[in-house]
């Protein structure tokens, strides 16, 4: 079992922790602290100087969110020394790690993730964001976190949904960089949703999503390249989560993506349909839905694909799977294509 | 005369042209661009993409400005390859910087400054902010711009008092750095204000700032050591904007704080009653103010003061000059005294 992630990139270094009370040892970090903490998750004994309780939920993620945490932070004085502790899921991390970033140009935080989305991903390589009404995550900065401090026991609180959307990134995670996880995967899809093995099977899952996701980040901090595979199933996704007005959570979303992208993939002779199958059949499996909903037009989807910051002046830019643990990034599609895969992806 | 600075940081390279039309020069830029232009300035014919328009005034250096320009460009669908171009003072500069940091997580952008102060200090250097209600500049990152175009045309339309305000800004690097340019602007203090030389004097001025700046910040891109100088009569400076509810513009604020920072100096035998005594008659020959307004109450300011960003655990952070063309920080002033010198300054 992986117990300690090392994370060092060019801009930092720092640990990821997967312990149970792994949190206590944000005493250890010098400082004083605020406290930035999802309403839904109850504090389990983290001392700080100051607490702001964030409204849960994506359409919060806001500019005035990222505002409200640095104003309570100038409320207290806080200065370069300090830090900022964010004690929630993806969200909670990604608006403390970006306050973080630009209160007073940047400030120290750590990352205490209680969904298995933000450990096994949100939490780990400093990609901060907020949304704008135009699209998700379109603001943010890379900012790496001192620490990330991963209790497992936190899983337990959640509901199974919450579940499997962490599960939808520990898939992608599987598909673009290791076969042997999808096999696991594949292998143990009980004791990941009918009864979930929170003492064995998801510290197991955390510590090698961690592993890969840190080896990613230090080769490519910046995504100006590799990075990007990461990606997998978000541009879909995005747009899909965005049509929904966030109904649709960031996990199910990515579900959705993948089977898209899976599809495109396979339009295009780039992975066989054996393998499409097996990812469907791996998604179904985790209870999570594959299709579109009906009533996207696949124009609005394209609309909000668009956006996305990943693109560049060739247009939209996607990675697709080419064997299971293995992904790249391609650009120039043809948005007819697009759409023709988006139509095929309805419900 | 120097037309051309090269600035090199860490994180980037660029050039500060100071020349007629040099805002011309943004043609030669790839990429689609936005152009963030000050409602007081009309644009000279910089083509772009799209165009936003700020409403002028420190009170309008918000998050909610700097929301609006990530705004414009989502809508126009910029990506990682586009640019953003300020065209305006300090407050443009400085809010297209921080949204060209945060858009897409950083995007390229360009600083044509039109104000004085935003030539000589402002645009170089990649620091860039927005304004909390607690307090001057609290958000921001460091960011550096593709490129500066200086086209002193643009003082011609100035008012004087916005003249002196970035007047305010070459003393003082010419109190901490440089003790010539100190002696060449008590010579020329008419060629400065009386009747202006905006074909010789200013251009002259401009380049000798702007390479001093340059030099700063390339030994010390994230202020973690000597750029901390660039902040002399702006901790005092600050409070006293803040007090007057931005009345009071920062180049102003500015030459108040560094005959306060002076008053202090000198209290404390750091430097002498003879250069203090030149540095007051300076300021005053320009047509600056040196006195702190009677109404300004100490302990507010103080407050402040213990808000500033520069400080560090041992309390307020200030930049004294200890010779003119040279300045150190210090920390750990006793409150008390600071207090004493800001009842010495009232007016």
């Amino acid at each position: 079992m992986i117990n300690t992630v090392h994370c060092h990139t060019a801009s930092a270094s720092y640990d990821i922790t997967i312990a149970p009370g792994a949190w206590q040892k944000a005493a250890d970090f010098p400082g004083r602290k605020l406290l930035v903490r999802d309403a839904n998750v109850p504090n389990p004994g983290i001392a700080a100087d100051g607490e702001i309780v964030l409204t849960p939920g994506e359409q919060y993620k806001t500019f005035s969110a990222v505002e409200s945490i640095c104003r309570a932070a100038a409320r207290l004085h806080l200065t370069r020394q300090d830090r900022f502790i964010a004690l929630g899921g993806g969200v909670t991390g990604d608006l403390t790690g970006f306050a973080s970033a630009i209160y007073m140009r940047g400030v120290h935080f750590i990352q205490i993730p209680t969904t298995l989305l933000a450990m096994v991903d949100a939490s780990v390589g400093g990609k901060t964001a907020a949304d704008l009404p135009e699209g998700k995550n379109l603001i943010g900065a890379f900012h790496q976190p001192d620490a990330v401090l991963i209790d497992p026991g936190f899983l337990k609180t959640l509901s199974l949904e919450n579940l499997i959307c962490g599960l939808a990134e520990v898939v992608k995670t599987a598909v673009i960089l290791d076969r042997d996880l999808f096999a696991l995967l594949e292998r143990e899809s009980s004791g990941c949703v009918n009864s979930p093995d929170f003492d064995t099977l998801y510290p197991e899952l955390i510590g090698r999503c961690c592993q890969l996701k840190s080896q990613v980040v230090s080769s490519d901090e910046k995504e100006q390249g590799l990075r990007a595979i990461l990606n997998y199933g978000h541009t879909f996704g995005h747009a899909v989560e965005q049509l929904s007005q966030f109904s649709i959570p960031h996990g199910l979303g990515v579900a959705i993506g993948m089977n898209t992208a899976g599809l495109l993939a396979e339009k295009i002779n780039l992975w066989s349909p054996e393998e499409n199958a097996r990812q469907r059949h791996l998604l179904k499996s985790l209870q999570m839905p594959v299709s579109i909903p009906r009533n996207f037009s696949s124009d609005a989807l394209l609309e909000v694909m668009r956006s996305d910051k990943k693109n560049d002046s060739s247009g939209i830019r996607l990675v697709l799977p080419e064997k299971i643990g293995s992904a790249q990034t391609f650009s120039g599609i043809p948005e007819a294509l697009i759409k023709e895969i988006l139509e095929l992806s309805y419900e």
